[in-house]
């Protein structure tokens, strides 16, 4: 693996490592850890990479690793820089044949992310989008609770993204540099909140349900004064089949950490999950005990076994759901080379679909914010 | 106490007579408890009560009580029937020279709520709206909470009510009266999940923030075939503060009870309050840990302390709450007849203006949902 | 209902009298309630009580009552002050013939206790000692799971009753009554924190488990320095089938409140139970989810809903669950009053016969705690 | 890193590779896997290794990898193999000159541990033995609590691992490998539960705290039928500064998964952690809320901080917990190599120390449950 992007300080560089490192199966090879040719320098010194598989560009990077022999090049890229330098690097290393891992969202708008989706469809490489969540075991499981239809039809959904560290105004200091381009439009895109975490959220309810959204209506705010991007927001859903739902994703919520929560209503039974609890599951009954299922159990389906490492009451956690997104993406890149047919469990990670759904999620959900008009049809 | 309504097999008539006898300050008397006199005569016997104050009407029950000697009569009515007979024997209580508790929504719809309330301010009698939410101690914690400063001015508040018990057509049933009742326009009025446990929701958000609504835009749904009002909904609300909102109120969320949620976000801090752990209260800090502060220690407020009847560590609930209200309400009445001022913490508790916001509330909510309009302005 | 205690400021004493109010059956129509008797003046003022029947001893009121006519007399003495003075106005008020109700533990030492029993018995009164959270309907439901076998063959049982209230020296201060004499061993016996909350913990788990305790080993501590009877302590436990328990109760455990837990495992399943959140009962199992079982559902046993007064999700607390205590006992004496049968869910309510193992728990646990043996048969 | 032990299906093997990986720091590059040289084969091509590093037993890797050039063998060896083969793999490869993670309990029995010990500090090499709990973040909040004097002098110590996986003779079926080994005294040791989880808590008890243990009275159980060894067992402890506890080790009670939970109580405050929670401490005052303590945050203490890898509201779990050991190991390790001196944060890590004093305590809490004396001195 080769990655653009997570220089020094970057947290999400280095979840990125972490999580590919953790089940043996991906080695860091190269990088072009900054635009900064110096701090990439010193990232790929403090990683003990070989100083001349450390770039200055990811141009450079793609274009030199490519020339290397077969059994030494870097097999894919990693993209965790920030969301105005996700769609040329991504396009570059596809079009060197390289497969793709890449944080979300997947572009800066969305006209990038249908051209990508098509990159990607052209060259038939893979493509992940690292939209952690539906990584972990007790999401299969909810995932799979609704599709064996445990909750009958699906009537309701609410999917709830609570963040408090922008409640107040951060990117005025320097240092800040999480705060400062995730509130930039020049960075960022069109969406603050609603890009960063909102797509987490909507990304969820429709991984879960299999559903696919039809309309939104949005209130979208920026609450912090000086603030150049939504930090706040509600969305009214409405499904496919028509269910309706609610998203809430907010980053001023002072006090919050970080507990998505998705609450799926059907006509036998309801299911809650929370970040905060990862490994539980709760299924309620109208007539009927609530039920805790519990990672690691032997009662849990099949997917969410395969989806983690250690026995019931062994906390797993945010690394291990990253993991299973690059485990299987690893594992499918290497049965292609190999000439063999991936897993079908293999092939559960988010893809470039999911990218270009959760760009059109993002323009739709933006200008709803700013019509007078109830509802906006949702169509991609 | 005189009770209208409350006849047998009637869940919220006997949570009245349990609430207003905890503290004993408050006596049964006399009752019309059905529309149906074998039943209301059934009921009055099951009570122990004198067989000449069960009455066969509300009006009969008044009339005659009215003449009886000041040390015999009843004190003040509490009605519990369902919402279409609100009104008229609240007018006639209150035009008699009672006092009146009585259940939400205060009216059939908004028109007789005003009246009701330009009554009420007539005749000088005290009108208590049994809004149960806000007389639990850890609501009154939170409002104190707020109103000192701790969060900050407030931006964001949440408020869910989640049931599941009508997430069937459980009106089809001929024994099932709760049901068919609420479900019913010609007795519950317009709105069904929004006038029963929505009007408790708008009105808990105002009561612990002190804000009050300006604008909302509501998507409302009819979710189980063949009803004839909601079972479902949200509402985006709009303070007049500039803070924003959401309220949720279902009663098809399969498997949920009644787990009424608040939360409340301002600029320096988040505070959580939910039924189902209704003896605790949660401040959010974003550079300190979360604080659990509890029902009956010594560092709440003196309103906490003052509506809770044990030390720390023993739990109270629903009723203890319901009873705050009408020890609140007794007291108050108590000290009018004595000639005495109220204590300011006695006048703690829902009144008629309560009443008219809230059926403002059901009529707003109802209008938006049907409107294409995004936002419709609310305006008592 | 006569009270014998309870005067200004007791904790215990008002906590009874909304109890015996909460269901309406029940009214107090004296009382003795201080042996000073200015201050037993001042509390039936404070009630509302007719001033002749406020007494100046518990000898005085049974004397005077017992005299008065079958319709005004009380039906029951309801004793609630220390340890030292239960037993005396107990046997007075049996032999006057009264039904009495007190509070645990049931007298000041085992002698007592057995000689109070044969009363009971010889007298064919009632008597109700308020070991309240038998009283709670979860702790019933828990009963109920393991005498239909739910858990098979029980294997092992955790008790665990921790507070916090008295972990500095407390009864230094004279305004401390509370702390005062329940640290006296003059006025508690010889047991503190198990004497005051140790017969708690071991009632429950008799009572949940239907076994008996057979043996024990007690590790039992004055933490205080100063303090003369114990604060903490821990206790092994055998019971007549083979199973083995442990029980901890201590008062010096610095910021707990009063989370009485009880767990009990079987072979083929566990449960648990917490005064924290007591309208759940978790069931555990080896190969199925943890099933969370709630108050006020369909699907909880008959006596669980017989001891529950509202719809699932509407919390009751510790104030109801000593009203059911309050409840049966009335009921049982107005059926013998009538000459009725009582239903047999109404005889469960804690008897002499629990107030006896009491006091053998309590004389066998000091007794233990002071012998370098490892084991005290435990045999009453 | 070699690995000795960890063979197909093994789930302590899996979780060192895991957790050693996790930070990039440490390779695999040999093993031996299992006594049974076709399915170590196995396992290293599972594992990828280089055929002529995957070795038929520890003798001859040890031997081997001495014998390649420094840059090429192992730095150090993994013994994840069950208790009766710790000893001699870890004496020789000390001896060769490699340092040492082992998993627990140290050795097969206390003469071992010591003898292993006094090698240790002969050699100069570092030894990290597995207690995977005090490398939570959460734990070393803890200690770090305990060590500033928050909560005072420490009183109390509770200390409960409670599992349910043994609840039935599962040994009896020839492929449960995990029940056999640990349920076999040839292969275990004296102890069963005590050996394989009550060290976990007695090492736990006295981290967290910086208390050693002076003596004990246990009470040690089988519960299921048939097995050799114990399965369920409590014990009394009585701590240097004066300071009493109690730890509960069980493998039967059904239900139950891995909740490890410790509370600690002083004079000034309590703190209690769970492993079903274990990103949170919570700290208890007598006179003020009680805190919820978040890893990840910026309040924590830096020893916290430096063991966390994501920022709040990301849970971590076992595998992180695992690797902080690994980690903090192979820095030491690295430190010495270079000249260096280790960081004082880096030195966190059980030791042969921790080891001797677990293997004392399984002799001890035997011994002492076989005893029918009270208490047994704890001496090492």
């Amino acid at each position: 693996m080769g990655m653009i992007g997570g220089g020094p300080g970057a947290f999400i560089g280095a979840v990125h490592r972490t999580a590919a490192a953790m089940d043996g199966l991906i080695d860091l090879v190269c990088g072009s850890f900054s635009s900064n040719a110096a701090r990439s320098k010193q990232m790929g010194e403090d990683l003990n990479l070989s100083p001349e598989r450390v770039y200055d560009s990811f141009e450079e990077m793609i274009q030199k690793e490519a020339k290397l022999p077969d059994n030494v090049r870097m097999d894919f890229v990693s993209i965790v820089t920030p969301n105005h330098v996700h769609f040329a690097p991504a396009k570059a290393a596809l079009e060197a044949g390289f497969d793709v891992v890449m944080d979300k969202p997947m572009t800066f708008d969305l006209k990038e992310a249908k051209e990508l989706k098509a990159i990607v469809e052209k060259t038939g490489k893979h493509l992940c989008l690292t939209h952690t969540y539906s990584g972990y075991p007790m999401i299969k499981e909810a995932k799979e609770q609704v599709r064996k239809g445990a909750l009958g039809k699906v009537r309701k959904i609410f999917v709830t993204y609570p963040q408090g560290w922008l409640h107040s105004f951060l990117e005025a200091s320097p240092d800040q540099k999480q705060a400062s381009w995730r509130t930039d439009p020049s960075r960022s895109g069109i969406a603050g909140a609603m890009g960063d975490i909102g797509t987490h959220a909507f990304n969820l309810a429709e991984y879960v349900t299999g559903l696919q959204t039809s309309a939104l209506c949005a209130q979208i705010n920026v609450v912090v004064e000086g603030r150049k991007l939504d930090d706040d927001g509600a969305v009214f859903l409405q499904y496919n089949n028509g269910a309706t739902g609610l998203l809430v994703a907010s980053q001023v919520l002072t006090g919050e950490e970080n507990n998505l929560t998705i609450r799926v209503y059907g006509e036998k039974g309801g299911l809650e999950w929370s970040h905060a609890d990862p490994n539980s599951l709760l299924l309620k009954w109208p007539d009927a005990p609530m039920q805790v299922l519990r990672a690691g159990t032997g009662y849990v389906s099949d997917v969410a076994k395969y989806n983690t490492r250690t026995p019931a009451g062994h906390p797993e956690g945010f690394l291990e759901a990253f993991a299973n997104h690059y485990r299987n993406f690893a594992l499918c890149v290497n049965a292609r080379e190999n000439g063999e047919q991936p897993k079908e469990e293999w092939l559960d990670f988010p893809t470039a679909e999911d990218g270009v759904r959760g760009m059109a999620f993002i323009e739709t959900v933006i200008a709803s914010g700013k019509s007078d008009k109830k509802w906006m049809k949702f169509d991609v």
